[in-house]
């Protein structure tokens, strides 16, 4: 069998595969109710929050748009922390709607600096929210968010989390470190198809709506929770996916937190070694790497299309190149939702032998 | 089994459930591109247009919302010919983003007057698009758009239609009526789940595109255009509603388009004469009957709460309330997408059992 192992969409589990040939049912009924009611509260858990949770129906880039005009008013003034192509476009997405976004950048590669956001705190004291990536998926890298949000919280700002592929995998407690919206999808840890947004929304969050004046419609929040209210989305909901994330999530309920972020730290762990171990660079820091995907750096030599290629097309195994300014630099390797350490080691031995092929370490 | 009669999610016949079924794939691999090409060749032909054409993840309203988005400007003045619920959603969104909105109101139950929109251009010669609901959902209403489409492009206008349920199941030629951007919804005719939405875009809206100042980002045609020449879309897309689709069209272009009008005009009309047979009357003016949804009037002593009830619960059938100002006036049966004239025959005699259960007709 296949094995895709890109940072999402990841593989679905046996039980999901069988929940997605439901038949449908009206979305305005009791029987969805049900079943929008139980995910809600299962996402709540995962989350590790009490605040107000909606699924939305979009990509993760939805989700992060929804951040953006439900939280916002143009001309306002933000602090955007990117480490990567996905902080880009979270900041992108910001100053497409009329948003001042001053930006810190930190090296592709490396997490974000608390003194460096501090000190940009300071020196922008009229910014209102800061944006923030937790794990950027371009780079492999895991920012450190508890310290991160306690020099955000400490300045009495607004922190927006792009958590679309962390939550569900890795440590993340929104109400704990203060997150007032975070934002996930469904095709990440959550081992389901994508099309669903998850967002969280604390009540700091809701006196930033309340204020907000970027026009706002499909995505708006407040729509969300008043149709929430009577088991009910605004609009008809992806009612297929949320079939397959009613049987992932129960599934990821009954393994529990610790067992869920104890299982992805071993799988990193052994994909980060298993990779050094082949003589192949990491991109990432390793004080930042993430448990979710890992980047490997391009050595000289090797042709890495050639290898994804090979990869897919002799081995079996589908990695993902690097996306914009880092195609070329590095390969990534997913391994976040339904992944277990044997299918890491098959990958591993596939990766020794398709190397050569595109000329790493040929004899 | 269960007849789910609501206009939409539509039953998904059994060659797309086993494809709901399928495995995830690399979105930026050349198999999903294959996929994707399919789809868009195929609603292409079903939309009877040369148009470029976008799949976007999202509802319906999610694809309204992205034709305001990107095809005018806050400050804009555009006319709303508005039939319905669905027609005051369109006018609705583009207040939302600032957009100047006249409004041309009909009697719910009519279709719109071409006359009377005539009238509204004259007497508004400064509007620049015009937005037209095809079938409006909620009164079970088609309006005549060959002949709003004569006035309204003879008038120089942008022609805005929300078609989303009537594309796939009744004739809307788009190119030939002229329709500048046309959107449907996959839950609808088109016999899939929902969560994705369709735009047709013209050479003319492509030009209002390149005018447009409405922010935007996720629903952005011009991104989609770009991924779309390798195959990709800009954000993941719904997989599982691809392949679902992927297979449903296949099964309508092989059943051509003239057959799939005539036989949701057979449904729609037998559906008509079993509901008036019953002595219930209809409340769409005959005129302008839809042949996707029959919306009846409810009569003085029926308790139409209790009808879908009792039909739900006691008939197996889920049959469609009324929605906002229609709640209590009307009640709804979808005909739309997978149903047969047999399965109307069920329904009617399960309805003529529940009806005096619910206070109408006892003996």
């Amino acid at each position: 069998m296949t094995q895709l192992r890109i940072p999402g969409p990841t593989p679905l589990p046996e039980a999901v595969l069988t929940a997605l040939g439901r038949q449908m049912i009206n979305h305005r009924g009791v029987e969805f109710a049900d079943i929008l009611n139980g995910i809600t509260a299962r996402l709540k858990t995962l989350f590790q929050t009490e605040n107000d949770l909606f699924v939305l129906t979009g990509s993760g880039t939805g989700g992060l748009e929804a951040i953006i005009v439900n939280m916002l008013s143009p001309g306002d003034k933000i602090l955007s922390v990117s480490i990567g192509v996905f902080g880009d476009r979270f900041a992108a997405i910001a100053r497409a709607f009329g948003v001042e976004v001053v930006t810190l950048k930190f090296d592709f590669g490396q997490g974000a600096d608390p003194d460096a956001v501090a000190q940009a705190l300071q020196a922008n004291p009229d910014v209102s929210a800061v944006l923030v990536t937790h794990n950027e998926t371009s780079t492999g890298v895991t920012n450190d968010l508890a310290a991160l949000s306690g020099i955000i919280k400490g300045a009495g700002k607004l922190l927006l989390v792009d958590a679309i592929s962390s939550l569900g995998a890795v440590d993340l407690p929104v109400d704990a470190w203060g997150v007032d919206v975070a934002v996930s999808g469904s095709q990440k840890g959550w081992m389901a198809p994508p099309g669903l947004a998850f967002v969280s929304v604390s009540a700091a969050a809701w006196e930033a709506y309340a204020a907000a004046k970027i026009p706002r419609f499909y995505w708006d929040f407040g729509k969300a929770r008043s149709y929430l209210e009577k088991g009910q989305t605004p609009w008809t909901p992806g009612v297929t996916e949320c079939y397959a994330l009613d049987a992932s999530l129960k599934m990821l309920v009954a393994e529990g937190l610790p067992q869920i972020f104890a299982r992805h730290a071993a799988i990193g762990e052994q994909t980060r070694q298993g990779v050094k171990a082949l003589g192949l660079p990491l991109f990432a820091d390793p004080k930042y790497a993430s448990n979710t995907v890992t980047a490997v750096a391009v050595p000289p030599t090797l042709d890495v299309k050639k290898l994804l290629k090979v990869m897919r097309e002799e081995h079996d195994v589908v990695l993902a190149g690097g996306q914009q300014t880092m195609a070329g630099k590095v390969f990534r390797v997913g391994h976040l939702g339904m992944v277990s350490g044997e299918d890491i080691v098959t990958l591993l031995a596939e990766l020794k032998l398709a190397l050569p092929k595109a000329g790493f370490g040929s004899a």
